[in-house]
């Protein structure tokens, strides 16, 4: 698709979804259509559509943070849009939100609630709900929001897609209306965690104009069989029906693609997130826009939510000593988190605990958005970088986990997103792609990794085929013959992507089918056409096709 | 001296200094002499007599931050304390102190004001006044004070002796009495730079109990002309009578050994500095120890010294939103600072602004201390390293300098003080010293650089010796001769210690005296005795050592 046609799809798209809700300012599809003409086709993002929550500034538009009253109009894009411009995405619009990026439901605007993506009934999640949602049907291909308490995440999971809280300061926050200044970050929403990671980095770098900017040595990849901690059983009770079995499910998945999994005690995580909104910290969302709402009292539950209103306010009753307490207390609560944690590569979680319905919300605002912070709240008090990705369905609703880690530790976070996203899929090879054999590239370069060695069962033979490339044809017999007691070969772990184009470009006689090894286990091996072992010389003595090779 | 004639000297010297008021808790003789006989002589700090703030654990001493309502009695050292110990170090007792280590005077304390080590009619300078003046006196070769506002450093400018503020968390604040808990830091005191720097290496290293301890990469050592930023002008003014005379000798003598001087606004640093007592940080002050306060108000002019009960109550005035407002202009002025010093090895400036009597203190003692914090109260805040020296008297009173960097710059910074306190000498050199030369090592391992080839004024004479070891006298002569037009050589620059050693290790007929060069400079260079050049071949038509070598 052209960069117009996708322009053309996402305007049809909002169309046909007929989720007004989503949007605080569309622009005119002519304007962008303009736009999109211009965009250099090498760009790594030309021509993807992109969403921002209106809390960042675009030049042009009106940023209102979800309050009219409120509302400037910026002369600059923020750099994280400006960035993302630049890397060749077109911006639809300013998308609605939990007004003040205060709350995790998406009920919190004067613009009206954002409904789910996959049940109208339910919250979008918040504050981030117009983007994610516009990413989650398929309107927007990127979204950016913003994340202090689990903005940028929980909306991703309640949604099935990908949210990206990067390291604080990665991502400048010029530009962006403040919740809790010091804690914002932004984020980006995708379908696919590689896209949402190619958009992050397109947005990240300094910016002399942010004083919380920071560059920083990247955590490296994890190793081959990282260590990851889940919450012990106490944190993972009281959530929705299902969702236990669904995070269990998770980690299973997680475990089967060769990560330690590691029972955490993460106490003083939780402990941490309830200085979010319990303590004084929440006095910088007064020093924030609390001068706005004093001013405007007489617009509140009207332009101005009530519920986002009284969180605010009452941060103007805490005292600096409150606050010199709780940095002591979250100081000692990150060495503690830092010691439950040490070793691991990450914490896997849920990345909510329940996803209510749009009257569950309206009739307990705070208790309802309360318990959905949980895994969320502590990440960016505690310096985490987070991940939110999809991790199944439960009763057809999405159902969302999440990678968290030290600052820094983003790429690494990704890296076993990705791999608990594509936990990979085995195939046995016992010929030309067997390690330094001449295919054995075509392996690697699927993303393949080797598991190590491996034998069938016995009754398997060995043919010598007569293709133009020297291979073997792998032939199960049920002859009990004494010489076919198992051929050696190998065992590759490939992205279920590689391991697909792999399959499709396997030239005849040969086949991808399972082979069953000696321990017992079925997998997916190559396999040969029956014809073009009829005159090829039975080579199963000698055990293998390097043998084999040897003997010549 | 053995470690018990140095307890026992540090005894007498206590009873000959008399200045009582440096001691809240003194050990008796014999309990430090028995604990001096079992020190193991091969540690670093063997036998060392050291002097502890008393806002710091000593097990079994009561610590009492100046405040003997507030005591309690420590089971265990603070970490700082307990690794001084293990460094082979003996603690004579705890130090007198501004209460609650709030001050940079040494007079707020029920327990006197402490006089200053040069003059007994002007303050030490605080908070950490008795452990400052122990070490000036020679009663304790090691002192620990924390550093918070500047009270490790400004007591060590006003008596003369080395102030090291490590980097915020290098070492533990475990067991330190908090005076701001998120900005203290313990701090060594000593006469010599580099014992100040063993001691604090000694006490550095993480700690599991401390939340605020870290870890993180040291700077490289500055290049070999590494620039340094001084103020400007405009921040340099309203000093005592012949500081900034002072303060540019220092730059001078600093610029002299090849640092690049860079002139820097420094207003950010400036501007965060008032945010320590001016804005809501304070508060922390009361988060601290205002509970106490609170408390024990009747004890207020006697046990609790009014000044600093007012300054720590106002503490509880400040709301949070003030704090959070300072916090995001800290930020704001921490990047602004960032720019300014951009590229500079460290800062330097004077470390205090001037030096008060106790009775210009008394009269105005809030004002006389805020004058004195100029330089000191931003390191803290902006997570400075930094490092106080004495730079020579005004008036015959000690006048000291202060290198400033970033986070993980202290070791970096030692090395820019070493070579202010040290600047080096010049040795010119003609023959076995030349680089690629036999004895050249010994100019190296004397800590010597090159600073570059140089020729002598015409007139001198070479000749080749009879010595064992074939070298080159340089003999200055009258004679006009046409080849006599200069002689090739090379000027190293040794540190004095080296310069000296090497001096006195000379043999003869070799002496070290002053040669002038050709571009009229006069230095110390090799000469020879005359006796040895009697017989010796004339070589000077070759113009240099190498020249005659490579014609052989």
């Amino acid at each position: 698709m052209t960069p117009a046609e996708r322009v053309e799809a996402a305007y049809d798209r909002i169309e046909s979804a007929d989720r007004p809700e989503i949007w605080i300012h569309l622009r005119p599809r002519h304007d962008v259509l303009a736009e999109a003409a211009g965009i250099d086709p090498g760009l790594p993002l030309a021509g993807l559509v992109a969403a921002v929550k209106d809390n960042i500034d675009v030049a042009g538009l009106p940023t209102t943070a979800g309050a009219p009253s409120y509302a400037y109009r910026p002369d600059a894009d923020a750099p994280a849009v400006a960035r993302l411009r630049a890397a060749g995405a077109v911006v639809l619009g300013k998308t609605n939100l939990d007004q003040f990026a205060t709350g995790l439901v998406g009920t919190r605007s004067p613009h009206g609630a954002v409904r789910n993506a996959w049940d109208p009934a339910r919250i979008s999640g918040g504050s981030s709900s117009g983007s994610a949602v516009a990413v989650a049907l398929g309107i927007a291909d990127i979204a950016l929001g913003t994340d202090t308490a689990g903005s940028g995440r929980v909306p991703a999971a309640l949604n099935g897609i990908v949210g990206v809280k990067p390291t604080k300061g990665l991502v400048p926050v010029t530009g962006v209306v403040p919740a809790c200044y010091t804690l914002d970050c932004v984020t980006v929403f995708a379908r696919d965690l590689r896209l949402a990671r190619t958009a992050a980095e397109a947005i990240e770098g300094p910016d002399a104009a942010d004083p919380l900017s920071r560059t920083g040595t990247r955590l490296p990849a994890p190793p081959a069989r990282p260590r990851v901690a889940v919450p012990a059983e106490k944190h993972l009770r009281d959530m929705a029906d299902g969702w236990r079995e669904a995070f269990d499910t998770a980690v299973a998945r997680l475990a089967s693609t060769g990560v330690e999994i590691v029972e955490a005690d993460v106490t003083p995580l939780l402990e941490a997130a309830q200085l979010l909104y319990g303590g004084a910290f929440v006095a910088e969302r007064y020093a924030a826009v609390g001068g706005h709402l004093d001013k405007h009292r007489d617009l509140i539950g009207t332009d101005l939510d009530p519920t986002v209103a009284s969180i605010v306010l009452a941060g103007r009753e805490k005292t600096a000593a409150d606050w010199a307490a709780d940095t002591a207390r979250l100081a000692a609560l990150g060495a503690a988190a830092r010691t439950a944690l040490d070793g691991c590569a990450a914490l896997l979680t849920p990345t909510t605990t329940w996803h209510p319905t749009l009257d569950e919300v309206a009739e307990d605002p705070v208790g309802a958005n309360a318990r959905m912070g949980r895994f969320t709240n502590f990440a960016n008090l505690l310096d985490h970088a987070s991940l939110a990705v999809p991790a199944g369905f439960v009763d057809g609703l999405p159902f969302g986990v999440m990678f968290t880690g030290p600052a820094f530790s983003d790429r690494s976070l990704a890296v076993l997103a990705e791999r608990f996203a594509d936990p990979g899929l085995d195939l046995f090879v016992v010929g030309a792609h067997l390690t330094g054999q001449p295919l054995n590239a075509q392996l690697v370069q699927a993303g393949g990794t080797l598991v190590g060695p491996a034998r069938t069962a016995a009754g398997y033979r060995l043919h010598a085929l007569a293709t133009q490339r020297p291979k073997p044809g792998l032939v199960r017999t049920t002859e009990g013959r004494p010489d076919a007691s198992g051929i050696e070969g190998e065992i590759w772990r490939l992205p279920a992507a590689g391991f697909g184009v792999l399959t499709a470009a396997v030239p005849a006689p040969m086949a991808i089918g399972t082979v069953e090894l000696a321990d017992g286990r079925q997998i997916s091996g190559f396999l040969v056409e029956p014809y073009a072992v009829e005159k090829a010389p039975d080579i199963t003595r000698f055990g293998g096709w390097r043998a084999y090779l040897a003997s010549m």
